[in-house]
């Protein structure tokens, strides 16, 4: 498999655009996603599945987008296997909650 | 042709998150774009090219961005004609030059 890629695309006060290339990559159900601050994305490409803890599990194709909020613990249940994922992730540094 | 849409995708303090389809349209010599803050775009799917003046014209391509700088005037100047042409705008509104 190859590796999972994070891209920096843009730095800002209080704002981080990045961009992920994942492939059949999954998060390891004990070691869930978990940040301070609201993080907004969309896929780009491929598909993929999002479980944010309390909300139902969401699927997400291409042009889908969701905001995870702050502090809640989320995971990435499915990327295509096939066919690279790619997402853009916007980390809005300075506004959780 | 189709109107050219513009949609809100989130809005917090300081971030403006858009989504922009286009058909075709370009932007009038004399009527240029140009907003006080820094925008970063990301094309989505279809084609364009971007000028932004003092810089050369930029082909873009599902995947790629720049940024367009606080004060600067801008003009698409191509839009893919046959197929719908999306871009992914962050404003980013307290972040200018």
């Amino acid at each position: 498999m190859s590796d999972e890629t994070f891209e920096a695309l843009l730095q800002r006060r209080g704002v981080l655009i990045e961009r992920i290339v994942s492939h059949g990559h999954v998060t390891p159900h004990d070691h869930p996603y978990q940040q301070p601050h609201d993080e907004w994305v969309m896929l780009l490409s491929g598909a993929a599945r999002l479980l944010v803890e309390g909300e139902p599990e969401r699927s997400l194709a291409p042009g889908d987008h969701m905001l995870i909020p702050g502090g809640a613990r989320h995971w990435v249940t499915f990327t295509a296997p096939d066919e690279p994922t790619r997402w853009l992730a916007v980390h809005l540094l300075g506004a959780a909650g």
